[in-house]
C-alpha cells in the first residue's frame, strides 16, 4: 500500500526540530530561530509532497515490505523525501520571486508574507543547506552517504540549468516565438523538472537500499527522465485543455508565454499565416487574444495529435519497462507505480 | 613571498573553463552558456580576492615553499581560493538584491546589469553549485573531500544564519535601537564574515596539505573567529573614523542603520538623554542627523575606546598565536600573516 500524506506529515516535526537543534548549537538568536522555523514551515508543508512519498514507496517496494510508519524504517526514506521537498521549496521559494508569482499553495508568496520581501533569498539559502544538514546527522555513517551528498548536489545544478534556460528562453517581457523549439522545450523539462521530480526520488531509494549500482541507476535515468518528459507535456497539455473545474485551476500558459509543448508543436506545423497570428496574440495578458491561440491549437487538432503521442510514449515507456533487469535489485513495478498515476491523469 | 592578484587570477581562465565544459556535458543551449560565463565573469572576478590568495599564501607557508604559479601545487590551492570567491559571489550577488544596493566593485549590481533583474537569484545559486562542480572534478580522489564539502556546507549555512540575523536585526526602514546589543553584533560577525573570511581559508589549506588534525582546525577557530571579530570592529571603526580619502570610500554605517560595533559601544555607555539623540538620529538618510550621530560618537570618546580595545585585543591575538602548537603542521606565521595584513589598517 503507498503511503499516505498524513503519515508522511507526521514525521515532519522530528525534521524540524533537528534542524532547529542544529541552529541551537550555534546559538543563534531566538528571533532569527524562530524565522527559520516559521520558514521551514510555512515553505516546505502543505504540498502533495508526490516526490517525496514517492522516495517512502520505492522503498517498500524494492524492499518488499510495509513500512510502520511509526518505526525508524519509515522515518528513514521520509526524511530523504523531506530532502526533496525541502529542494523544491528552495527552488519555489525563489521561483516565486523571479516569476513575480502572488500565490502558492492557496497562500501568499512567502516573499509576499508579512516583513518577509526579499529576505526570502536568504530563506530559500537555508532550507537548500538544511538538505546537507540533514544528510550528515543522519546518514554520515552509510556507505552511500558522499553518493547521496553528490546526487543532490548534481540535481540541484541540473535544475538551475533549466530553470536559466526556461528564464531566458521565455521572458514574460519580451514575447519572440523565435527563442521556442522543441530541443530548448525538452532541455527545460528534463533539466527543470525531470531529474528532480523524477529520477531524484528514485535514485534516493536506489541509495538507500544499497542497490544504486552504475545499471540501476542507468535505468532508472532512461525510464524516468522520458517520464518526466511525456508528464511536462501532459502538463501543458492540460493547462490548454482539460476542463478547469476538474483541473482545479485556470491555466495560464497562452497568457504567461510559456515555453510549453503545445506551442512547440503548434510552431511546427503552422502556416506562415498562422505563425503571424501566434505572433500578434501569444504571451499577451489579454483573454481574447487567448481565445485566438486555444482556437488556432483546435484548428491544428492539438487534442488529438496528443492523445495520439501520449499513446505513443506511453507504449515506450511500456516497452522499457517490461526490458528492465530486476537482477540487481531494481523492479518493474517501481516504474509501473509512476506510470499508472500519470497516464490518463485529468489533474 | 605572497601570490600576487595577477598570478591568481592567472588560473580563473581554467576553472572557468571547466564549468563551462561541465555544462556542455548537458548540451546546455548556448544561450544559457554564455549567460552562465557572463555571470561568472562578472560576479568571481575584479575584487581583491584576499579570501582565496590566502589559501595559496597559507598552503606556500605550511609547506615551506614557493609555488610556481604555473604548476599544478600553484593551481590546486589557488582553486580552492577561488572556490571561496566562488561562495562570495553567491553571497554578493544576493545580498545585493536584498540590500537593494547599486554598485558593486564600481559596477551596476549584477541584478542591475541589462536584462539580469531576478534571473541573479538563479544566477547565485549557480555559482554555489559550481563550488561542488569543482570539488568534485579535482578533489574527489583526495581523503580529504569530503571533509571539504562539508566544510563548504558547513561555512555557508554558518553565514546564512548570521545574513539572517542581520537583516531581521537592523532593517533598514525600521529603526529600533532596542533590537541592537552587543551579542547579536558578534553573533552577526563571525556568523555572516568570520567563518568565511577567516577560518575558511586557513581550515581549506589545513585540508589540502593533509594537516586538518582536529586539534588544528580548533586552533585556527580559536584564533581566526576572533580574529575576524576585531576586523569587522576595526571596519566599522573606519566607517566612521576614517578619511574618506584614504579609505577609498563614504562611511555610510549610521545612515544605514548598521548593527555596527561603534553603535553598540556607545548604547552600553549612554545616559538616556544620550540614547533619545541616538533615537532621533540613527539609520536616517540625513546627514544632519548623521552628523549628530557622529558628534555623539566623539563625545563618547569612541575613538580612543577603539584604540584602546585594538590594543586589548591584539595583545590577546598575539599571545594567542605566541601559544600555537606546531607539532601537527600548523604555524605561527599562518596567523602572524594575516594579523599583519590587519593591525592599523587605514582602509
Amino acid at each position: 500500500m503507498p503511503t499516505t500524506l498524513k503519515d508522511f506529515e507526521s514525521v515532519w516535526p522530528r525534521i524540524s526540530a533537528d534542524l532547529q537543534e542544529h541552529c541551537k548549537q550555534y546559538k543563534l538568536p531566538q528571533q532569527s530561530l524562530d524565522w527559520f522555523t516559521k520558514s521551514l514551515d510555512y515553505n516546505t508543508v502543505g504540498g502533495k509532497c508526490n516526490r517525496g512519498m514517492s522516495v517512502v514507496d520505492t522503498t517498500s517496494l524494492l524492499q518488499n515490505k510495509t513500512l510502520d510508519p511509526k518505526s525508524e524504517e519509515y522515518f528513514r526514506p521520509a526524511l530523504l523525501g523531506w530532502m526533496i521537498e525541502l529542494l523544491q521549496a528552495f527552488f519555489l521559494v525563489s521561483d516565486d520571486i523571479m516569476d513575480a508569482s502572488k500565490t502558492r499553495r492557496g497562500n501568499p508568496c512567502w516573499y509576499l508574507a508579512p516583513k518577509v520581501g526579499m529576505i526570502a533569498i536568504n530563506d530559500a539559502f537555508m532550507l537548500e543547506a538544511s538538505i546537507y544538514i540533514l544528510l550528515k546527522k543522519h546518514f554520515r555513517q552509510e556507505k552511500s552517504y558522499i553518493d547521496m551528498v553528490e546526487l543532490f548536489h548534481e540535481v540541484t545544478f541540473k535544475t538551475e540549468c533549466g530553470q536559466l534556460c526556461d528564464l531566458l528562453t521565455a521572458p514574460e517581457d519580451d514575447v519572440n516565438l523565435d527563442n521556442f523549439n522543441l530541443d530548448k522545450f525538452t532541455f527545460i523539462v528534463i533539466y527543470k523538472t525531470a531529474y528532480y521530480s523524477f529520477y531524484l526520488p528514485v535514485a534516493l531509494a536506489l541509495h538507500y537500499i544499497g542497490a544504486a549500482t552504475p545499471k540501476n541507476l542507468q535505468t532508472a535515468e532512461d525510464i524516468l527522465i522520458p517520464m518526466g518528459e511525456y508528464f511536462q507535456a501532459q502538463d501543458d497539455y492540460l493547462d490548454a485543455f482539460a476542463d478547469p473545474e476538474v483541473l482545479g485551476k485556470l491555466g495560464t500558459d497562452i497568457m504567461d508565454n510559456k515555453c510549453s509543448w503545445l506551442i512547440n508543436q503548434a510552431l511546427k506545423q503552422v502556416t506562415p499565416e498562422q505563425r503571424k497570428l501566434l505572433e500578434d496574440n501569444y504571451g499577451q495578458k489579454d483573454s481574447a487574444k487567448e481565445a485566438k491561440v486555444k482556437k488556432l491549437y483546435h484548428d491544428l487538432k492539438l487534442r488529438e495529435f496528443y492523445e495520439q503521442w501520449e499513446e505513443e510514449r506511453v507504449a515506450d515507456l511500456r516497452h522499457k519497462i517490461d526490458k528492465v533487469d530486476e537482477s540487481e535489485g531494481l523492479k518493474k513495478e517501481v516504474f509501473e507505480v509512476f506510470l499508472q498515476k500519470i497516464y490518463k491523469r485529468t489533474k
